[in-house]
């Protein structure tokens, strides 16, 4: 089968119509959220290019477009964590993603934690401190699912400064 | 009060730190997820800019760069649909946000529709339909919920091709 998108030539087909009409930057990628399907959580915000894209869509796992190795990513494919795609959706200007995925109960961070979100910002407007210090974060998970250091034996890691 | 991030320095601090160092992209802008605190769905995919983002944690309400303007935007200043912040986490390499508002019952989206996402791609993975056509869209919000050539009366549509 092959995947085709439609050319975008109007606003009001772009964002009221039911013909997809992915943008990809200037970079040729899409951002791309990524959510639980079972508990909503979001568990990553990764990118796609058209290649990624169609793959995802014929496949039904995610495959993302990593940035940091400037490669096509099939999630899982070191880890065995693979994310199945249960619903796929795309905003008004049709210029990022939302794949809500099963994991079979799977984390999702190369960290070791179920989602990449697990960290919370402090909010100075709710804290009394008046000082300016550096915003501070609060750990949400605090329990890693699997050691890295095992899972991703050999391979860089993927953060870059 | 004066808000100040963190200097990114190593990739252990970034990554299980508890101080806010965000990456900003070459265009200086991070991108901004934003969910519903009570139902979880995801509302839109923003960017915020380094003003836009220490706007947010002072104000306590949604504040994001529009690309389309190229320029800070508190949302709601026209619409009145204010995003206030409940809670805001930071992924893993600190280079996408997540933010979890409460929206009073008023919708995101500019088309006016409750979340951007309002469609839902249909999967070729999934479908018995093994033609070329184009992929289709299938509508997951039926109903508007404000008459935006009503509230953004005057304003040019976002919306690029």
């Amino acid at each position: 089968m092959k995947i085709t998108f439609a050319e975008r030539k109007n606003i009001q087909l772009i964002e009221e119509g039911h013909m997809l009409s992915p943008k990809f930057d200037e970079n040729g990628l899409i951002p791309a959220i990524t959510s639980d399907y079972f508990s909503g959580e979001i568990l990553m915000h990764g990118y796609m290019n058209k290649e990624a894209l169609e793959k995802t869509l014929l496949l039904g796992e995610c495959v993302y477009f990593s940035r940091s190795r400037q490669k096509l990513w099939h999630k899982g494919e070191h880890s065995g964590f693979v994310q199945k795609v249960k619903e796929i959706r795309v905003d008004d200007d049709q210029d990022a993603l939302w794949l809500r995925v099963d994991t079979a109960g799977k984390a999702s961070c190369h960290v070791g934690y179920r989602s990449c979100f697990y960290r919370n910002i402090m909010l100075p407007s709710k804290s009394t401190n008046t000082s300016d210090a550096v915003v501070q974060l609060a750990f949400k998970e605090t329990k890693k699912h699997f050691n890295p250091d095992k899972v991703y034996k050999g391979l860089a890691n993927p953060t870059r400064i």
